[in-house]
């Protein structure tokens, strides 16, 4: 079903990671994340990568070594070294080694710079989402696969949604023609503090405040959890939102889509009508050159103009500041469309589009799809249509 | 459904917190991560709490400030301050501040160092998992709840488990009982190279090595997730293997049944023994004052001195060097039944303990229970019968 990266495709990647880090005359990369060894390798096992920029990179396995000798593609996988070996393989040159510090624990960091005395070490956290965030041709094909098993299940929501259904049955079933579907139960969000695998919510339960850092993040079923679906039954006329991303061969994709049993007041409508307004918007803006920032503010005065700006990615004090994000092998990735993101949307970006309303005690409405920017423009990845589904 | 911590709890694990932060000369912690945060105050919000040895905890939150007002059982709740005003907060003394250096990465860490100059940052990880892997009365109090429904669940997979069904069709139905049974969707691990949701793997699948910290990772769908289920047809004559968490309250239970269409080969059924034979023995030996090590080391002559030190808790080589783990609101919490482990069992300590026998190209058997131990042994919360199921 699933199919390995290709061996030029890793070339590629080893290729643009030395051209960024030799560009900061950084020496070599060290990397321990297991989803960045995985880019780099093809091999998701627990170890760690040392790319130099001169010369071969090594693959060094605590476990499954049998398994990184299988899957890796690049060739030098050696059994993870004793602590007093590591110091002879870097040699004793005051090299620089590139570290990603966005995700890497401090005990980790400490383990490394003990034993490598006299190194100095460099985040490279930018650089490696930077590298990352740009999809080649059959990544992109990897989504397109993704998209279209993620539409294919949206599509069979009217046939589990039924009255009187708790939001937790809801998720249930979505996630059970999720995973029947051959996505993965695990969604890599490479953030601190974040942890969701996704939504099932309605009414004022997705209105309500939370930790996730997006428009809704739902009640969820206790306060150690407090996100995502709860024991809350869906009412006829409240908008339900349903906001997964599918997983294939890695590869995410994200979209969000509103049903209602009856319809949904006028305002709810209006509040709909102008996310698909937005993304309209959005969708002709999403071109290699324009600034991310802008893409942001540009969708949050269309939300002003029409009188909803405090109602906009969350409402009131707690509004997400952001439209759109990266996605990829992890659900958080470059670029965000963002308030202080000032880098420029290039060929290759895989971004979810998600303008999204919410109303105190009503709920939220909205729509999200993922694209891949072109040479010239976007394609639109999640193919399905966007109208609310009224049972 | 689920219910709030106590606030004496809460009070009871912030004088716990205190009392060994004061027996290593630290002022205060300063608490990141989400999950350590939550237990502190009954809040999983985007925030970070400091608890100084002296004066009451703050909260500073970074979202949702309105959902921490509510949840939280501590009182000062704040907005998270702006980078320039964190400094005074803490004033101009040459304090010793505590940090979960297991988990927190650089990033965030030098963000904390480089404005909290003069202090010097201790690493707390291990009192922090030490304090966490003592529970109180109400922590096993919730997972008994969530091994009773853990045990609910399992039992009904004689329903769900059909002749030519793919492992992942398993997984699928399991996951979703699971779901509806009211388990959370994401399951909490703590260590860095660490992702899965479950297992439910057949024959050879469950022989194949593996990334995941135990006896048995799968296959998985892709080489991006190389873990869990495959879409291997499930065989008849195989051992099927079913280890899922359930996460009730926040609190996990874990647990691990055998199940085969016919039956299994006669070697595979003298492993299986030979694991409720090491399982009855840890089960006497789990008591306050024990060895950590002991017990794995216990474990590993009863299977050696039946022949099978070669396939214990893994194959040959790439063999998991430990027999059981802590669990509560991590699934990797302490104890840690391993090699190396020289800290004592105490009354508190709740463990799942797993003696488990791999066979290359035939497939795992075993069995898994969570325990709690009390005063003068243990008490076991998963009390379904051990006996592999035959279909």
């Amino acid at each position: 079903m699933s199919t390995a990266v290709p061996t030029t495709e890793i070339d590629q990647r080893l290729h643009n990671l030395r051209v960024r880090l030799e560009k900061q005359g950084i020496d070599g990369a060290l990397l321990l994340y297991p989803i960045d060894v995985y880019y780099f390798t093809g091999a998701r096992q627990n170890s760690a990568l040392w790319v130099p920029v001169e010369g071969r990179p090594t693959l060094f396995v605590k476990k499954s070594f049998q398994r990184a000798l299988k899957d890796s593609l690049i060739e030098d996988v050696r059994p993870f070294p004793a602590r007093m070996e590591i110091p002879a393989f870097f040699g004793n040159a005051a090299i620089r080694i590139g570290l990603t510090f966005d995700v890497l624990p401090v005990q980790q960091y400490h383990f490394y710079s003990n034993i490598l005395t006299g190194k100095e070490f460099i985040d490279i956290s930018a650089i490696n989402r930077e590298l990352r965030s740009i999809k080649s041709a059959w990544e992109i094909e990897q989504m397109r696969t993704s998209a279209k098993i993620l539409c294919d299940v949206f599509a069979k929501v009217p046939d589990i949604l039924k009255r009187g259904m708790r939001e937790l049955d809801l998720a249930a079933e979505f996630e059970y023609l999720l995973r029947k579907s051959g996505s993965d139960g695990y969604l890599r969000i490479r953030a601190f503090h974040q942890e969701i695998m996704g939504l099932a919510v309605s009414g004022e339960n997705a209105a309500m405040e939370g930790c996730f850092d997006g428009a809704v993040t739902g009640k969820g079923l206790s306060r150690a959890a407090p996100y995502g679906s709860s024991i809350k039954p869906i009412r006829e006329g409240e908008p339900i939102m349903i906001d997964y991303g599918l997983i294939y061969n890695g590869y995410i994709v994200d979209m969000t889509r509103i049903f209602a049993f009856g319809g949904l007041d006028p305002d709810l409508e209006r509040a709909f009508s102008l996310s698909i307004e937005i993304q309209k918007w959005l969708q002709e803006n999403l071109r290699p050159g324009n600034v991310c920032e802008e893409l942001f503010t540009g969708a949050s005065s269309l939300a002003a103009s029409a009188g909803l700006a405090d109602n906009f990615m969350g409402y009131s004090g707690e509004r997400a500041k952001f439209v759109g994000h990266g996605v990829g092998l992890e659900l958080d990735e470059f670029p965000v469309l963002a308030q202080k993101f000032k880098s420029l949307i290039a060929a290759g970006h895989t971004v979810a589009i998600e303008p999204k309303f919410v109303f105190p005690e009503k709920g939220a409405v909205g729509i999200e799809n993922t694209y891949a920017v072109t040479n010239s423009g976007c394609e639109r990845l999640t193919l399905l249509p966007d109208d609310p589904v009224y049972l």
